[in-house]
């Protein structure tokens, strides 16, 4: 039995404790930490049958007796607590992504070196059955050699522009999820990205500093190209979608709704809206990730998102964040 | 060049005039014949370059020059005229059905007895590219030996209760179609039929002695089944699909759009209700059907659709009446 | 804390088991019983944290400490099981059919007069997402008057013969799902139901005096139609298909895919099958069955599908048996 | 009776003479020539109807009883053509693209200014039913204001390396559709643009100076974004969709099917590819498109698609081809 400490106990802390319970009968939360933890979360842990709740993160750290973190604090402190956990023995699960600084993550990834602590990256899009379809006819030679990857990526709804100001940017906080989608789906590295941003949502983000609107083109090691899509508000939902090219065919995938029925009528036919946001249409991908990390724990096998894919994204994100200042297109840093 | 004169000037009437004149070169039509032509029939037919306009069919049929003559006339004259055309030496194409009395149907094929006239019945589903196209997955064998045939088939708007009074019944008006294209895409006959009829839309049909919603079960001559559902009214469209299912998977075809657009919004992802009534839905179908027809003639090859399959198209339906009057099973006469 | 006993522990039995374990907090497991019961099922159970496993299910009738029964054996204990059940003043889930003799399910009626104990039958597919989103759009009035509802339900494989003969006959094993399903999406009685039924997958199933394909047409009360398509073998899977037509238009909904990704190349634009069978279709559907079943005894609410909605679902297959033995539609008795 | 010259007998030649001849009552060709005319050409000029045909086509120009010219000649003769024409009084349909010089598109327009002569340019694609459905999506104000077009436009089938070299490149040849498409689906002005070229089809395209794959992204006049993707092969065939997002939703269109009929199978549920190219998809188009022309001169109205058109979509394809040799986005000139 694998006894695992959440830092952090905001929407995502809630979802992963939720799955554990839910699905995992290997693995059992112990501990949950968060500065800010108010009483109903306390009560939601007791329910939840998590024995100790703490407002200091260096509790979880400190016991002896919890195997794995989960970090799901806010970003700016997650290369932080991943060394602390990494320094005190324990295997790590953090969101993405790690940190906005490369130097940081690099970090991290020289405190694992000679480890074997397994250390996971949230990037919770990988484990969505749509796109491991799509994954898996890439892989299995269904469309030929990669040409093209196609993502689009639009939430529903905008943050304020005081999240935005703090958020490291849309291309850090935002665009890092299809970055990594990018590598995943075509199984390359990207070398080069430009981006094309604007502000067309809500002026107040622009003023912020950021942009809430963006195309995105990335040049892949072998000389295929990507493209992705954002925009921070999208009238009919969560637009989460992919389509690769290939030489001998293509693989797409559409949205998920809450059902699929339909309704005929003398003005159109009308289907549901896509599932209205990530908790919506990720949540059974959350529950994969974190039963897949466990997995890699309890059998000592490897995560499927390392430390060097939380890296390969940030890198991708500062050279669009760059590309978006100097309006050109930027080579990806070793 | 082949010689044609269209008995009746009606909708049916004017769809094949234009459809020779758009897309024929091998044939032409010189006559057109109506007792209640119109000033504005009459400059129509004017204006496709049709030289004779007149209120007699005998003036067609007894004109030497004329090679073969469409029959869009009221359904109680086809047989009558069916008659008259071939004792003239004329190829005849005849709108569906060729009578309500199978006796009558029986002395047209005996008219046609080791003549050498090529006869077509107008059923222009069969010439439609979405069922063509489940009927070839059939033959191709891709979906194994046919078990079951559903159709779904089902008016935009109903008739007048005058009309319904006059039509020989929904089974023989409107039935039918549906009752040849079970025929097409199994490649069976049909042996039995039950009906379980309703007056669902408007009572007015149903005090004309008529009803304007069915559900059809059959039987097939090899055991399978087919089943059929009707309604006069509908409030997206013009419904006209149809699904065959076999040993080995199922072919299914849909309804047509004007183009298939969508528009997502935060009320639905909605795509344009289906073509709205036959002539929009079938108006290639009308055209192809024409052209085989003339193809037939010009080349003397068999007719894709030969007054036996008139025949069989109304024994099912008088059974299926029969079936709704007695509401017990019917096997289909010999 | 609700203390529930699982009597049977097939396929069925384990999902419900599953389910609670995963999703109630409000109930538990603490009894399971089973004649057969293998050393392997008794592991599961202890994993599951179920402390009492047994051979008898009269174990779990006599424990003072269940407050309520699952009832998952073969169908021919049902009704027997419900009476014990009920006399020792327990809750009762009971999957369907309570019985395939209505003189029995009457004798259950009987004994819950007066009682405040709840009495639900497993109609899994009512807890559909899809099949609830298609009875929200007539109940909303989105569709007007009901007119027709169209069932498709085939299963991918045959049961053996030796099943078949002990089933009670095709429309009281399966058909019986579609017959609730009609009530449901309907909201109506059904009066009349004819039956045609066909052997066309295993000639064995009909030496055993059964039929493994089957069309049937249904009245309602209020003179609509229904139809359900049956077949015990479909190539492309568990085929689960709905729609409703009525005086505004249609609720249709269709079959549930691993993905919703495609492949396409230069021979077809493929999407996946649908899921293989009930276990995987139904599986939420399962889980919410479940958890209203909790919910209802625990906030002493109404059950959603009664042991009259057991009864109705039972007279019309009986009716439809009848009708498939005699060829002639039959009324379904009061 | 307007009387048609039409100049070059090639595909698209041959594609409008038969649309006049199919569906044009007002109008008649009369004149076609072609340096290259084959005997087979003439024999099929001759079964249309067309009265004079020609090796030259001063020819065409010179006839005082012709009213106007479709010029269907190869790119490089196009704008010395249209001057020709203008200048001996004839309306001028002049196939895409006007000339890739810049200064001769200029030529043209001045040789039209005050001029009561029309001049449409023939971007085909303005005229399908889908584009056109979601065009007027867009102006009916169901998605609000643009914020994003985005075009999939890939061919089935490479051209030969000698033509690429010819064609002036695959932004002037093969994207000028595109940034039409762009300009026609947003109602907007182009002002940058960026290139992201590859060469991953055919080395011999790329060894001739060309591409054969690019990911195209533009800025608008308004701030909005329009992105496109272009392969000169494609193994599923002619792809050919745009998606249109604005503050209020989406508005999107996909690929036309020889039919809608769908294979289910236990390997997957298959429907047919799109059709093959340009001249099955767009043939409707072709003829909305001639027949609007045609109106245009007959009613003295504007023609939908004019020389300015023609003139800013080579302006784009000019920066577009800048872009890609320097890998740096370039300003769309005045």
């Amino acid at each position: 039995m694998l006894h695992i400490g959440i830092i952090g106990a905001g929407r995502i802390g809630k979802v992963h404790a939720q799955s554990i319970a839910n699905y995992v009968r290997t693995a059992k939360v112990t501990a949950i930490a968060d500065p800010f933890l108010t009483d109903e979360t306390a009560a939601w842990a007791k329910g939840l049958g998590i024995a100790s709740v703490s407002t200091d993160h260096r509790d979880i750290i400190s016991d002896p007796g919890i195997d794995a973190v989960l970090i799901c604090s806010p970003t700016d402190t997650h290369s932080a607590i991943s060394l602390e956990a990494i320094a005190a023995g324990k295997h790590v699960f953090c969101e993405k992504p790690v940190d906005h600084d490369i130097g940081r993550i690099k970090e991290v990834l020289r405190a694992l070196e000679g480890s074997k602590l397994k250390y996971m990256v949230g990037f919770n899009r990988r484990f969505d059955h749509n796109f491991r379809a799509v994954r898996k006819a890439v892989t299995d030679g269904k469309i030929g050699k990669v040409e093209l990857v196609k993502i689009t990526s639009r939430d529903p709804e905008p943050p304020s522009a005081e999240y935005a100001a703090r958020s490291g940017g849309i291309f850090l906080d935002m665009t890092i999820h299809d970055f990594d989608m990018v590598r995943y789906l075509s199984g390359e590295e990207v070398t080069e990205v430009y981006t094309q941003p604007a502000v067309l949502v809500d002026p107040a983000i622009g003023q912020a500093g950021d942009f809430d609107s963006a195309v995105i083109t990335l040049k892949l090691a072998s000389g295929a190209l990507a493209v992705i899509d954002n925009c921070r508000r999208c009238a009919y939902g969560y637009d989460q979608r992919a389509e690769v090219f290939g030489a001998d065919g293509a693989a797409i995938c559409g949205n998920d709704r809450e059902s699929n029925a339909q309704t005929w009528t003398n003005t159109s036919e009308a289907r549901e809206k896509p599932l209205f946001f990530f908790l919506e249409r990720y949540m059974q991908a959350y529950a994969a990730e974190v039963m897949e990390f466990i997995d890699a724990v309890v059998n000592d096998t490897d995560v499927p998102v390392g430390a060097h894919d939380g890296l390969a994204a940030v890198r991708i994100g500062i050279a669009a964040t760059q590309s978006a200042k100097t309006g050109l297109p930027v080579k990806v840093g070793e």
